[in-house]
C-alpha cells in the first residue's frame, strides 16, 4: 500500500499580502491527518492565471490528493473558476441544482435580493463533479486528471468546513487506500523548549525512527507530540501508547494534558468532574481569560462570569479593593490581586476565581514596574496562592501569555484544593 | 527597474497537521509590500531534508528574496540549519558573538540553566552572514547565490519579528531598488460582499487596469482594497487617491473606515476623540468584546471595564435584570439586553455601554429561539439602540461575528450621539 500525499493550494491576493491570515490549511491538514492522507506541501498564490496553473502543475507532479481553496468569489478579482476550467478543457455551462441552490440561500437564508452577479455562480464548467454548498453560493468542484484528484472549495471557512466534512472526506476515504497516521500529543507547561530536550534526551535517543518526535511550543507552553505512519493498526497503536506512556512519566512534573487539548479544555474537564465553579477578575488580560474558557462548548456548566476591572475605580467599586491598597501597593501589586481575588469570590460567589493585574505595554512601564510585570492570585474562598512573572513580548503575545499562564496557575491550585 | 519578487518558505512538521496556524507568513508579507517587494508566493514544507530542499530550488526560479522560517530549535527534529549548510556547501563553525548572546540569553533574560543543546546553538554555517538574535538563542542566517538572497529566522513570532524589523527589512531596502507599491484599504458593514459589487459595479468597469480592486471579507464585515504597482510614487498616489475618494462616496452608507483598521480601532479613535468612555456587558460573547477593545494600545483611556454575566444569578445581581425579565422574555431578549444595559451604565458609569446575549451554540437553541440568535443592545443613559441578529456559523465564529456587529452597532450609535 502506497503512501497517499495531498497539497493544498489557497489562492488570493489577499494572502501575499498579509491582509488575511491563512487558518483554513490548518484545518484541512488536521482533517487529512485524521484519515491518513499526508500533507506534502502548503501552497498560497495570487489571483494569477499563471500562478495557479503553475501551482497546480507543480503539485499534481508531488501529491495524489490537491484541494484548492479560494478565488471561487461572484466578483471579478476571483479568476480560479475560469481558470480550472481552461485548464481541464472544459466550458462554463450552467447547473441546475446550483442555480436553485443560490435561489433557494438568497431567498430564505440570506434574505437578500438575487443579482445576476450571483446568478453567475451556476455555472460551473462541464468537466467537473460539481459538489452542492449547503452554506454559500460558490459550488465545490472536482476534476479528475491521470489518477490525480483535484478539489477546488470556497476560501470562506465555514463553506470550506461544510463541503469538507460532507463530501470530500468521506470521498476520500472511498476512493484510497488510507494508512494510518497516529499523532499522540500532550501539553506541558512551566519549562522550556530547550530544558525539556534535556529531560527527555535519553527517551528521544532510543525512540524507534519510526516514531517521530516534536516539540511545538504555544503561547509559553510546550506540547510534545509522537507520531508516527503505519497500515497495520493494532499494532502501531499500542507502539506509540507505549512510547506515550515513558514519555508521560518522564514530564510527569510539567504535564498538564495527555492529550491535544487546549489548558482551558482542561480546566473545563476538572470543573465538570469536581462540580465546580469558577469565575474571573481581570485587569491588564481584559476579558481574554474570560474568552477562553467561554470558548469552550459547555462552560455555561461551571463558569459564571467575570469583572474586568480596566479602571481604577472599577476594582474598588465593584472587586472592593481598598483606595488604600492601591495607593501604596499600586494597581499591579501582590496586595491588589488578592484583594481583587476575595472582592470576585464574594461578589460573584463561585468555587474558584483568578485575579490578574499587570502592564501589558507599549506603554505604561516604570522602572520598578517595566512592560511585561503580571501579578495573579488563583483560590478559593479559604485558600489562595500568588505569583508575579515577568513577560518580554509584545502586547498581544503578553496577554495571551498571561492568560494560558493565569490558567495554568488555577489548574494547579484546583487538583491541590 | 524591474520588480522585485520574494517567497516565503515555512518550515516545520506541524504546519502540514494543522497543530500551528501559520501567523507568521501574513506578517511578513505585510512587511515586504510595505517596502515594494511583491511576495510572489508562500510555501509550507515538513521538517524533511529534500523536501526543503525542493522548495528552496523552486522558489530560487522564481524569485529575487526568500525568507525562510522555521526549523531552527535546539531539539533534533529541527534541521534547518544543516540543510541550508549543506545546500551552500558550508560547514557549521562556532561564532563567539551567537555564543555570548546565548549565554547573555540564559543568565540575564531566561534565568535558566544553560545545556549543551543550547551551546549548539551557537555553530553556525561558515557560509552565511549571520544575523544576531537579541530575543532567543537561534541566530538568524543570510546566504548569496546567483543574485539571489536567502534569509533563514527563527519560527518564533516574536523572534522572527525582531530579526525582520531590524535587519531583514533594512538590509533589503539597501540591496534592491525598489518600487512603489500602494494599497488603500476600506472597512464596509452592513453588506455582503455581491451585494457591494453591486453597488460599485460601474466603478469597477471603469478602473484602469494598472489598479487592481479586492474585496476581502472579515467578520460578517468586508474590506475594500485598491492596489498599485508603480515607480513613480507622486503621481501613482495621486491616481489611487482620486480612484480611493470616489469608491468612499460610493459606498458611503457601509463605510466603517478609510484606512485598513479594525473596528475597535475605529471605536477608539471615536471616543478619544469625543473625551467619552465605554463599558460592557457581556453573556455569550464571554468577554470576547472586551478583549477586543483592550487589544488596542492605550485603551485604558476610554474603557473602563466590563461585566461578563453568563449565568442568569450575576445578571440580576449585578447588572440588576430583574427575575421576572428572565422568567418571562428569557436571558435572550430585547428586554434582558435592555435592562443589562442600564445596570451597566449605572454599575460602571461611563458613557456610552454595549449589552449581548444570545445562543451561540453547538447546545442550548429551541424552536423559537435557534442556535445563532442574539440580542444586543447599545446606549447612553438617555438612548438606546437594540437589534436581533441571527447567526448561522460554529461557535467560534458566532462568538467573533456577534462581536464584531455589536462593536459595528455602537459606533453608530456613538457618531449619532
Amino acid at each position: 500500500m502506497k503512501n497517499i500525499n495531498a497539497s493544498i493550494i489557497t489562492i488570493g491576493d489577499e494572502l501575499l499580502i498579509g491582509q488575511v491570515i491563512d487558518t483554513n490549511s490548518a484545518w484541512m491538514a488536521q482533517q487529512l491527518n485524521a484519515i491518513g492522507v499526508s500533507v506534502k506541501r502548503r501552497v498560497a498564490v495570487g489571483d494569477s492565471k499563471d500562478e495557479i496553473i503553475n501551482a497546480i502543475d507543480e503539485e499534481g507532479n508531488l501529491s495524489d490528493i490537491i484541494l484548492i481553496t479560494g478565488g471561487l468569489g461572484p466578483t471579478s478579482d476571483d479568476i480560479t473558476k475560469q481558470v480550472l476550467c481552461d485548464y481541464f478543457k472544459g466550458k462554463l455551462v450552467m447547473n441546475e441544482e446550483v442555480l436553485n441552490n443560490v435561489k433557494y440561500l438568497f431567498e430564505k437564508v440570506f434574505k437578500k435580493p438575487l443579482s445576476d452577479v450571483n446568478l453567475q455562480q451556476a455555472n460551473v464548467p462541464d468537466v467537473c463533479e460539481v459538489i452542492q454548498n449547503k452554506r454559500g453560493s460558490a459550488p465545490g468542484m472536482i476534476f479528475y486528471k491521470a489518477d490525480i484528484i483535484y478539489i477546488s472549495m470556497p476560501g470562506v471557512p465555514y463553506e470550506m468546513k461544510g463541503i469538507m466534512e460532507k463530501n470530500v472526506i468521506p470521498l476520500l476515504k472511498e476512493k484510497f487506500k488510507l494508512p494510518v497516521i497516529i499523532h499522540r500529543t500532550m501539553l506541558t507547561a512551566g519549562i522550556g523548549e530547550s530544558a525539556l530536550a534535556e529531560v527527555i534526551s535519553d527517551f528521544e535517543n532510543e525512540l524507534p525512527k519510526e516514531i517521530k518526535l516534536a516539540y511545538l511550543p504555544t503561547h509559553g507552553m510546550v506540547r510534545l507530540r509522537l507520531s508516527t505512519i503505519d497500515f497495520d493498526k493494532k499494532q502501531t497503536k499500542k507502539n506509540i501508547d507505549s512510547y506515550f506512556n515513558k514519555l508521560k512519566i518522564l514530564t510527569k512534573n510539567y504535564l498538564v494534558a495527555d492529550a491535544d487539548e487546549t489548558i482551558e479544555t482542561v480546566i473545563g474537564k476538572l470543573l465538570k468532574e469536581k462540580n465546580k465553579t469558577v469565575s474571573t477578575a481581570e485587569s491588564c488580560t481584559g476579558g481574554y481569560i474570560a474568552h477562553l474558557i467561554t470558548s469552550v462548548a459547555g462552560s455555561s456548566q461551571y463558569y459564571k462570569g467575570s469583572i474586568i476591572s480596566y479602571a481604577n475605580e472599577i476594582k474598588t467599586q465593584l472587586l472592593g479593593v481598598h483606595e488604600n491598597t492601591l495607593s501604596v501597593h499600586g494597581a499591579v501589586s501582590e496586595e491588589t490581586v488578592i484583594e481583587m481575588l476575595n472582592g470576585l469570590l464574594n461578589k460573584l460567589n463561585t468555587d474558584y476565581g483568578i485575579a490578574v493585574s499587570g502592564i501589558m505595554g507599549p506603554d505604561g512601564g516604570t522602572p520598578e514596574k517595566p512592560v511585561g510585570t503580571v501579578w495573579m492570585a488563583v483560590g478559593n474562598k479559604k485558600n489562595n496562592l500568588t505569583q508575579k512573572i515577568n513577560l518580554r513580548f509584545e502586547r498581544e503575545r503578553n496577554i495571551e501569555v498571561a492568560a494560558s499562564m493565569a490558567l495554568n496557575f488555577l489548574r494547579k491550585f484546583i487538583i491541590d484544593n
